[in-house]
């Protein structure tokens, strides 16, 4: 067997049980997610992740819902499927409708297109934008 | 040479001249940016292109600064220079403050850290979120 | 049916038995991994293929543990699962611990964090640099 | 300084300059690009790198301008300029023509954009693709 | 359930009837494939890229085969298992052999590696490409 | 002007000072790299990534001078030029020579030869790296 386990709160030492409590309070839910479960095979980054995310996704100068929209978007660019999945998960339970997620992704594949022309192009930097 | 000329507007045909012209009612601006000078190598794909952002861009489900943080996200998670540099000059004309954008860019570094964790440990997707 | 079929040292022709018959050997193992069973239906790719990645991985400079992460940080970052799987078991058996993978892990995501963060702030290069 | 050196002819130990006197006598040029003059610093790299080319890149069942081609949409997929550029006048050497380039790089652009769609949407594998 | 639903003919508004009618006769299929009924929960979407696509794709200065082959090449560099299925599929069809797949892959192959040596080298962009 | 500037410390605040005062002791540096003086625009993000970072970046499992060299192959896969010219420079400081710099990049250049080579051809997992 390759993969790494996951980690259960029964079985977790008490640097890991710390981190999925806060987890679930911050997050008012049950269980932590499997993406949790996995990085607490490594304690420490487990909770410098989770320290990280818990500042950077809390509101601010954007909502809540952008952050998470930003992050689905992101994770479509970079084509991690589990990501994905959690993160519409995560928006639609923050009022992400069909209407805004279809007008989401058209967006991203719009960047992407254009991205990749820009590029294959090779359009020069106008001084406007040094 | 190799890279392609940019297209001005006094030596462009008149397909080109169009898009040109619609570019710069539509969003109000004396002149198109080098992006558009540039595909216009291609007629099909600078008309093709236009209608396509210019659907994808407006106001919907999604306010149009949010669609512009959106392409700003991908264009930064894809590495596209240009892109960067134009989405944040029309994100910043829309009304993405300083303190926006550094919350921005922190979202789209926390979701590449997260997506090479996930990939790397090999999260196994959880059946609620098939 | 789409996807290539696995090619089975029985019915390999001597091109393809030949490379089989140098990994088993050179790696010590009864048979060789789906990615060889699959290159092998363009057999020139199948042997190029072999010989640089024999060559490359060697001892040099660099020990083969050492190659054995860098290969599995880059395969993280492209998001290559079966990759990803195939040289984590190989870094194991080359010595690498539960606490190196995780440690390893950790860099890739702070480093695509960081990747993105300096794209998207558009960080200038110093002089030193050049 | 942090970058490598370019390493010119004169100043080359006898396995480069056998690399080198190769590669002008297959592509028929007075001198050989930056990129060889780069990965020279590493010998090795130089020599394998450039039979691994030469064989792929030989007239097969795809001839040479359909490789170039193939190798500049994936350079313009990856976002290396220099690839870009260079792919670019060797496609043009062998007959890619303004109409072609465009075309080229149209099809990038929308396998980009679609790629991320299917992506970003989840499209489950059907069947008949299995 | 987070991921989208297929959405069938049967139960498919005027506007996605409509595009499934045209990609049925362009292409001369029975049904059309799941990308088109997953971005089909967001017609906008559906509409767009099918004009696009069947615009990029007609025969022109590149034939269809070949476009088919870039479009391909593209899909493997951005790891979209999908993309790379359906697009091998429509290549075959369109005409391309065992033998051209595996020169495909291997110029795809050479493309990423040299692509990866030209950035981490920083090869510098020589006056002849400018 | 659309870049961020360069926040230089005497003109810093005092969160940014504390930062850059860590940094120039824990590196025994007279300045902090450009990278620090461009995140300083958003000061929760230069605190965050320092803090992680320096964690990260420990001696551990992995001494530093491989955790730089892995930083490194990722910042050559993801193509962040910054990245590649100052992790260059700090994996030099800690001791890597010319030989092991060209073996690394052989090994991110053959890495990305097959992580394209496994996508494009569907190389199916065995049981055995489940």
């Amino acid at each position: 067997m390759v993969a790494a386990r996951l980690i259960e709160y029964a079985e977790a030492g008490p640097e890991v049980r710390a981190v999925y409590d806060d987890i679930k309070r911050t997050r008012n839910v049950p269980d932590v997610n499997n993406f949790w479960k996995i990085i607490a095979n490594h304690p420490p980054t487990l909770r410098r992740t989770w320290e990280s995310l818990k500042e950077t996704m809390a509101p601010g100068a954007l909502d809540p819902l952008t952050k998470e929209m930003l992050y689905l978007a992101v994770s479509a660019a970079h084509g991690c499927e589990y990501c994905i999945a959690s993160h519409t998960a995560a928006a639609r339970k923050r009022g992400m409708t069909d209407e805004m997620l279809g007008e989401l992704l058209a967006v991203v594949g719009m960047a992407s297109e254009t991205n990749r022309l820009v590029t294959g192009w090779r359009v020069p930097l106008e001084e406007a934008f040094r």
